[in-house]
């Protein structure tokens, strides 16, 4: 019986299993993976989001946010972005590249619809995020279902590296059909 | 008596105080911080990196790689990254941009020397990093001060945020001699 970080396949499935587990347990680390695009003026940009749904058989994962955020600006100029999760106890690093299509309004109202008051506070807040304000708590959030943005991630690439006695890097592409190509760490 | 994330001045000591503890402590999430750059062919990049040093005097981090690593080649051409850091236990986000100088060979020789053995190991792996290889363990590390890379990050701007009951967020840049800024969240 071989561990998992032993093949491929083996890794491939912990990638989704922890991704999977992201989406259920908002104490595990891939619930907040880092994601990083491009800006406008060409920087380097990284801020947590939260995973909120990942399809292995599609090869998507599903973030939102608000559409004010500097995040749209910068995907609606390159629509790239690449997630990164760390997760300590299984020594697994994961980094996802990914195309990015952004849904707003009508496409969204029947996800807004069900998602809870309290978390509705996350989308809307006047004046849009970002903008300087005079004093810490010079803002007011109000609920906005126009402000909610769905960002349709179509996973690219896969990266992962198990960081165990041994170092496995593997990597996995959608024009390669997910076969597993080992890397030099 | 206020609490920290109640003034700029406070957050801004919290942020290069949790940077600290990351250099200090291996356990501590400031310690891996997410390191996003661009890469030669427009996409985002990250990947966890280990914070070496960091100074609040001069506004520099020091994160150290290998030379033939990806990141080398995006920081060739496009020498700017963004470090990220989320430390739930604060809940506290921290985001900075830097620009960086990539520092090898005689440059980095003393501190190469200081470099514990089973440590220097990180440095020098045949195929270089991210070559395909036949099997997961088809590599031999071999330490070489000839791809050991020190990265100086000269921080320009910190985007600082607490998620606590409210949301407080404060910029701060280097221009603007880290005067801290409010931002709407």
């Amino acid at each position: 019986m071989s561990e998992w970080f032993e093949t491929a396949d083996g890794i491939l499935s912990k990638v989704w299993g922890t991704l999977g587990r992201g989406v259920a347990d908002a104490k595990h680390p891939a619930r907040r993976p880092t994601f990083a695009t491009v800006s406008t003026d060409g920087w380097p940009e990284a801020r947590t989001v939260v995973l909120r749904t990942a399809d292995r058989a599609s090869g998507m994962l599903t973030v939102h946010t608000d559409l004010y955020s500097d995040k749209i600006k910068s995907l609606q100029a390159s629509p790239r972005a690449a997630l990164h999760i760390w997760d300590a106890k299984q020594d697994l690093q994961i980094r996802l590249q990914a195309e990015v299509v952004i849904d707003t309004g009508a496409a969204t109202r029947a996800l807004w619809d069900k998602i809870p008051d309290h978390a509705q506070q996350s989308y809307g807040v006047t004046p849009s995020p970002g903008t300087p304000i005079e004093t810490a708590l010079d803002y007011v959030k109000e609920p906005d279902p126009d402000t909610f943005a769905v960002l349709h991630c179509t996973i690219t690439t896969i990266d992962a590296v198990h960081l165990g006695t041994d170092h496995r890097r593997v990597s996995f592409s959608r024009v390669g059909h997910w076969q597993g190509q080992w890397l030099s760490p």
